[in-house]
C-alpha cells in the first residue's frame, strides 16, 4: 500500500489517497486518531460508476463516520474508474442497458453476468485492502462494512470474519445465488431500502432480507426514490455502526 | 378532566392518573415542565388489555419521552381494564379465540367485529382527551400518537389534526376499510414491524405501509417477535418524534 495524496478536509478529516498495486483507494481518518488509540475501520461500498464521481458522496459518509470516532476506506471497483476496462462487464452491461431500453424482463443470465465476476473479482481486493488497512498504525478495527453493491457486501458479510457488522443498500440486482448465499450471513444487519425506487425489485428486496441468516437484522424503508434516502436514514445507519463497533467485539446476544 | 392520583416517579418524572368523564387515564409530565414553556405532547396507544396491566410499558415509554422534554398520555380503551364490560366487544374476542384455537382462517367479519367498533368509540375518546390535555398549563403540542391498536391510530391521523406526526405498530388484525382509510393519511409516520412476528400477517403490514399516504413514511422491520421490540428500535421511534415535535410546526417539506 503507497499513499500517493493526502489533504485536511474542513472538520478535522484526514484524506488520503493510496494505490494498492493497481488498485487506487482512499482513507479518511480523524484527525485526532493517533496510533496509541487505534480505531475502528468503516470499509464505504459503491456502485460501480467510479471513484472520482462518488467523491462527494463518499467524502460525506466519510466525515460522518469521522465524526463517531472511525476511519473509512474504500477502494476502486475492477473495471470502473481509472482502472482498466473489463471486456466482460462491458458487454453484460450492454446487455442490461439493451433490455431496459427495449421494455424487456432483465433475465438471470444478464444478472449474472453483471453482478458475480465483479463480486468474485472485488471480494479478494477488498480482503487484501483490508489486510494492509489493518496493518497502518492508528486502525484497529472492528470492522463494519457499508453500502455499496449488495452481492459484494453479502460475499464479504460470509467469507470476511473481521467484518462484524454491514449496512447494506437494497438497491440493485441480485443473482439467485445471492439469495442463498444470504441465508449464511450471521453478523448483524442494517438493511435500507427505497420503498419507491421505481428501479428496484422491491420484493426481491424484502426476498433477500428474509433469506438473512442474522439474528438481529433490521429493515429501514423510506420514500425518496433511488437516490434520495433521507437524512435521518443516515443517521440511523450511523446510530447501527456506532453501536456494534464502539464495543470491542460484538456479544454473542447481538449476532 | 379530574386528576385522582399524583406521584413523583425517579428520573423527574410526575405521574397523574384523571379521569375524563367515565373514562380513566394517564398524564406524565417532565418535572421541568414549566406553565410558561409549553411541552409537546405524545399519546401512548396501546393494546386493549387495560392500563393496570399495560402500566410498566406505558411508564418506560413515558420516561422516554419525558427525557426527550415531552408530556405523554393514555387513556382506558371502552371495554378494557376498569371500563364497564362491552358484550359486543367480548363476543368478537370469543370468536377469534375460538378461530384461533380450531385453526381456522380468522375471517374478516370476525376482524371487522373485533376492530372496528372499537375504533369508533375510542377515537372520539382520545379527541376529547385531546381537548382536556391540551387546555393544562404547560402542555401545548405539537402532538404525536404513538403505538397501540394500528387501526386507531389511521383514523386518528386521519381525522385529528392536531396531531402531525404517528409512530405506528404493525402487529394487530386490521379490517379491509382500514386499508382505504390508510390512503388519506398524510402525516409523517413512523411504521415499527416486527418480521419474525407469527401472529401477525406480515403481507398485510407491508400492503398497509404501503397504502399510506404520507410523503414521509418510514418502515423499521426488526427480529425479535412480537414483544420482542429491540430497544435500539425505541430509541429510533424517539429520534422520529423528536424531529417532528421539537419545531413549533413540520414544515410542507416534511409532509
Amino acid at each position: 500500500m503507497r499513499f500517493t495524496s493526502e489533504q485536511h478536509l474542513d472538520g478535522g478529516v484526514l484524506e488520503r489517497g493510496f494505490t494498492l498495486g493497481e488498485i487506487p483507494g482512499i482513507l479518511w481518518t480523524p484527525a485526532s486518531a493517533s496510533p496509541s488509540e487505534p480505531v475502528p475501520l468503516v470499509l464505504l461500498g459503491h456502485p460501480p460508476l467510479g471513484l472520482r464521481r462518488m467523491h462527494p458522496r463518499l467524502v460525506a459518509r466519510a466525515r460522518r463516520c469521522a465524526a463517531d470516532g472511525f476511519a473509512a476506506a474504500t477502494i476502486e471497483l475492477p473495471g470502473s474508474g481509472d482502472r482498466p476496462r473489463w471486456a466482460a462487464l462491458e458487454q453484460a452491461r450492454a446487455d442490461l442497458r439493451r433490455a431496459m431500453e427495449a421494455g424487456e424482463p432483465v433475465g438471470e443470465e444478464i444478472v449474472d453476468a453483471l453482478v458475480l465476476p465483479l463480486v468474485d473479482k472485488s471480494v479478494p481486493e477488498w480482503r487484501a485492502a483490508l489486510d494492509a488497512l489493518l496493518a497502518l498504525p492508528g486502525i484497529g478495527g472492528p470492522v463494519g462494512y457499508s453500502g455499496g453493491v449488495i452481492s459484494i457486501g453479502v460475499r464479504l458479510a460470509v467469507v470476511e470474519p473481521r467484518i462484524v457488522a454491514a449496512g447494506l443498500f437494497a438497491g440493485s440486482l441480485v443473482p439467485r445465488s445471492v439469495f442463498e448465499e444470504a441465508r449464511r450471513v450471521t453478523i448483524p444487519l442494517h438493511v435500507l431500502l427505497q420503498w419507491d425506487d421505481e428501479g428496484n425489485d422491491r420484493q426481491a428486496s424484502l426476498d433477500l432480507f428474509d433469506a438473512f441468516g442474522s439474528r438481529e437484522k433490521t429493515l429501514h424503508a423510506n420514500m425518496g426514490g433511488h437516490t434520495g434516502v433521507p437524512r435521518f436514514a443516515g443517521e440511523d445507519a450511523a446510530g447501527f455502526f456506532a453501536r456494534h463497533l464502539r464495543q470491542p467485539q460484538a456479544g454473542p446476544g447481538g449476532r
